[in-house]
């Protein structure tokens, strides 16, 4: 019996209130025998979870490094290894475009056709501006092919995201890009039955391109990669957990994945106090909030190990007022290691404390991925995260007799 | 390839013997510090446990909760969430009723029926003594539809277990019960093929039974939910484990399920010396035993912290008469935790400590979850429990070449 299955038997409604809060990047390596956890700066932190366990945690299995969109599901209890998010998801998400569950995203790029060949497949690198007036003038041009609305979103350069939707739409389709130049452009293939609609749609909207921007010196017409629905059989968090999920994110990814998950996202500027200060004007609200705060990864991928230490100290200077709200359930964790001496990702386990009144304390004194790896849980997969917090807000019934 | 799989295949018989005590519902959580398992009381146990190594286990995985039909599966290596025992299956092992492979349990209620219409789902709550009257005039009147035998176990109140026994019955079958008060009764349906025989005959005693309790002033009727069978596809551990199992255990629910998983369950009284006497009586005869005590889960159950110290160190005086046999392996845990705060089974992980001169002891001084959470056996699945005493009792040949 799968882990979905069995939350959807045993989750029951109540008011205890679930608060988790994802540094995402936050699992760090030394650097001069410290990491960016170091133990001067938690002192705060360290005294307010002194009730809680603690634990390491794998996002995927030891040696796996994550992106964003696996570890996330990981900690929401979905098998990263089971639900697999496509590319254009994860680049529309990260693009700040509002996928549906029904529509279709691909990676889009700017291409030269001459005489019938792709001669530059990025259009030679035209500006970013040069590709928002592109992007404005097909979301006039192009609004519809067979019942199909067509949106496109401007990136950087010759990137664009360009989102389909409608009924009966797929993502089996092969990529409609020759991928070298000096060939010519090839269509969209369906790799099964129900994708026909679909790749006759882009089919379509690709002989449409050709007159449409037949005056443009550059960028004539587009290649499409990475066609991608957001998994079907995915049931969202409110179908499973019988809670009413929250999401504190700023970052567009982080939104995106957590609206398609069926949490509501609420809104926050990237002020890190905002973070709080939404918890705690919501607080009634909810019953589970997932809190994102982005700096330490992005420290820790630019390799700013300082940086990514003040990050940190940011954050610690709230946990008095997360402690206030005297959540049932606390959970600090990370979502992936960044390392600042890496410059990336990587996989090692994530830091993890609960605070609860059902939690029996171990004798962990400072939040740091040494001390954390001593505490009562030991080292676990991110996928326990969720049935471990429910267990504690008392969510869970029993399984069996 | 499944554990199952891999034991029929590397188990091999020794003389080698062990001996597994489930302390039900040992694990519990802090009262001014200490859990039900606090320090001072368990001397003797600590100084006989030296050559141990320690860990917690997870019945389920994190957070689950289990009942203990799983929670036991999984100590015997069956996983729980593969192999699942139906309601009507433990309501009938919990009564006390010898459930063969072959035969088909239903939980049952005496109703009132007006006119063709349910009108109390309970019969007005009869009184036991009715109930019991009913089962017995029932056991002499309805014996045997179409071939297939029919007992009747009377429970509390309006409550009774119906078993029958015949060759070729199914329990994929639905409720014979409308739900609710107001309507008519609903038959039983089979929900596949090779119930449809185990559905006629059921409902031929459904119809048989309205003549036969016609004069009844309430229970003139009967309802039958969950109707279950031992899961036919669970392998006894007779026939995987190359070994003679027996069980000691007093309570209907574990000498049920023991007795459906191929021990041999032997006879034991209330009283706690006799779990140990049975032993040292059927030491000769068996290479595993199993022993059930189940005072600590009661308490704990009840909330009775005070009384589930007491019955652990009720179990304590005999730790050296169960030490003086010398089992090549001792095991000493629980099934699940069940926390005298919460007064019910509980997520957190099992104390366990293995014995065995095979077992590099660790440093572990003291037989509570704390210390057991840093033992070098770390926090395992109870799943693997079974290999590793059959490994420690040299019982498990090498797997691949």
């Amino acid at each position: 019996m799968k882990w979905e299955d069995l939350a959807k038997e045993l989750t029951q409604p109540t008011d205890s209130k679930i608060v988790l809060l994802v540094m995402d990047g936050l699992g760090g390596l030394p650097v001069n025998g410290f990491t960016e956890l170091k133990l001067p700066i938690n002192r705060i932190w360290t005294k307010r979870l002194e009730r809680g366990i603690c634990g390491v945690t794998d996002p995927v299995f030891m040696g796996i490094t994550p992106g964003s969109g696996p570890a996330h599901l990981a900690i929401f209890g979905y098998d990263p290894l089971y639900y697999q998010l496509g590319r254009g998801i994860l680049e529309a998400m990260g693009t700040g475009v509002e996928v549906g569950r029904e529509d279709v995203v691909a990676r889009g790029n700017f291409a030269t056709l001459k005489d019938g060949i792709v001669v530059d497949r990025r259009a030679g690198r035209i500006s970013t501006e040069e590709n928002i007036r592109l992007c404005a003038f097909l979301n006039q041009t192009i609004q519809e092919i067979d019942g199909v609305k067509f949106s496109f979103y401007s990136g950087k350069e010759h990137r664009f995201v360009l989102k389909i939707t409608g009924p009966g739409l797929s993502d089996a389709l092969t990529d409609a890009d020759p991928q070298k130049e000096g060939k010519p452009p090839v269509p969209a293939t369906a790799v099964a039955p129900e994708a026909e609609f679909t790749a006759a749609v882009i089919n379509k909207f690709l002989e449409r391109l050709k007159p449409v921007l037949k005056n443009e010196p550059k960028a004539n017409y587009a290649l499409l990669r990475g066609f991608s629905k957001f998994p079907s059989h995915l049931p969202p968090m409110t179908e499973i957990y019988n809670f009413k999920p929250a999401a504190i994110a700023n970052y567009p990814m982080y939104r995106g994945l957590t609206r398609l998950l069926g949490m509501d996202v609420l809104n926050v500027g990237p002020e890190t106090e905002e973070i709080f200060s939404v918890l705690e004007k919501n607080y009634d609200r909810y019953n589970f909030f997932y809190l994102h705060f982005k700096k330490t990864d992005s420290a820790g991928e630019d390799g700013r190990y300082e940086d990514k230490i003040k990050a940190i100290e940011e954050i610690d200077r709230f946990i008095p007022r997360l402690w206030a709200l005297q959540p049932d359930v606390l959970v600090i964790t990370s979502d992936h290691s960044t390392p600042a001496v890496l410059k990336s990702h990587s996989w090692h386990p994530n830091p993890f404390v609960l605070v609860s009144a059902t939690a029996a304390p171990d004798e962990v004194e400072h939040f740091t991925e040494r001390e954390c790896a001593k505490g009562r849980l030991g080292r676990f997969p991110s996928l326990h995260i969720m049935p471990l917090m429910l267990a504690h807000a008392l969510k869970l019934k029993k399984y069996g007799a």
